[in-house]
């Protein structure tokens, strides 16, 4: 299998494009392919390519379309992780986990017991760290198509998740509320799209829960804590198994 | 709720034990408890209490158990993760993730495309050093059971894996099998217990594969090709999903 590499201009058999600045170092200085070599190319909206390398300068790298690929499937649901920003590189971690489960958008939230502010969240850039995640992460799992990462956005009750696909399901730490549901109280039929929303560290303030409880089926995921950055991973499988999509 | 302390010794209420060492320097150093502070411990063997601390000395720490708590619940099946060893730490963060889960069992395992000997695994106190793990995870999920860490083993074979519970599902990257079965296809009784085999980063050799394909059920998930360090997590909370356990 030849490597394969992430090129957002990628469009039309036959025609050549050149590919993002670490994308062409990772091509020159590590594999050290040179003209002419096969590589594989996906645009990160669904299409995979065939192509070879056109040239190779100082300035850029080329790379000729020869062929349309059959991409990866996706699945058959869109799903939504809308997250709580977690501390430090953890939510690098969340969204790396995330694309390779399939999720269609990650949505960033701030909630009440979150530890950073939407003005850090800009001022850091780390949308577009988070997006470069994505697209690392497509290339390894082998998806042709790279998740959107929403602008972050302050979680205030159920007007601020307005715009998130439904079915919304809220994940609760155990103990956080008398009875949540259940994966297996979810409908096993696949919705055609859903979100699911996790908790920061800190998990959620009772205040948050109550005031979105009409919009939202809370889901608890047994007994035990589950690690915060692990909380989506595990939602996410639980979910898909419950759809029969994994 | 009161601090949380591993102690081994913990068997009756009214006795006073001594804390492991590294626990006791979490409590005097880090907490900062006193004589008679209250705290609670668990005897990784499932056993929970409450406790008050006894004496501090340099050598040692004592805690009186003054009554005993009720266990966090363990799954109805004793679930055995039999994972082929990863590079660097990232075993850890499987271990971590496997004790959160509910795992019952760890057992470590050397395969065909593993890039570790037993030799190395026994010079560097591996095994200790997970079982340090599972109680640094049993402490953060609740549970009051630390899973067991297995001496490590060479895969060679459906010999090597008589041992464990059947029945055995081993998870298989995309590609590696023509039709292997998706967890949909695994029955949604739970069995009382079984084992769920994990592959190294490279994958399955295809000789292993065939040799224990009578003795092991195949499972695929999804055609995403999952992280080495996430495919147990993710397919431990399939499969608890299918057996309505998460």
């Amino acid at each position: 299998m030849h490597a394969r590499f992430y090129a957002p201009e990628a469009r039309e058999v036959g025609s050549e494009i050149a590919l993002p600045e670490d994308e062409a170092q990772h091509l020159s200085r590590v594999l050290r392919l040179g003209p002419g070599d096969p590589l594989a190319v996906f645009n990160g909206d669904g299409d995979e390519f065939g192509a070879v390398v056109a040239a190779i300068s100082k300035a850029r790298i080329t790379v000729r379309l020869v062929s349309r690929a059959t991409a990866q499937d996706e699945l058959s649901i869109a799903l939504t992780l809308a997250q709580a920003v977690l501390k430090g590189d953890k939510m690098d971690d969340v969204v790396r986990d995330a694309v390779m489960l399939g999720i269609a958008t990650v949505q960033p939230l701030v909630t009440a017991r979150s530890e950073v502010t939407l003005a850090a969240l800009t001022r850091g850039a780390r949308r577009e760290r988070w997006h470069r995640i994505a697209v690392s992460s497509a290339k390894q799992c082998g998806r042709a198509l790279v998740p959107a990462i929403a602008p972050p956005i302050m979680f205030d009750g159920p007007t601020s998740l307005a715009h998130l696909p439904a079915p919304l399901f809220i994940l609760v730490e155990p103990g956080a509320l008398e009875r949540p549901g259940s994966v297996a109280d979810v409908s096993d039929t696949a919705p055609a799209a859903a979100t699911l929303v996790v908790g920061p560290e800190g998990g959620w303030d009772a205040a948050e829960l109550a005031r979105c409880a009409s919009h939202v089926h809370p889901l608890g995921l047994g007994a035990l804590t589950l690690r915060a950055d692990a909380a989506a991973i595990v939602a996410t499988a639980a979910l898909l198994t419950r759809w029969k999509l994994l």
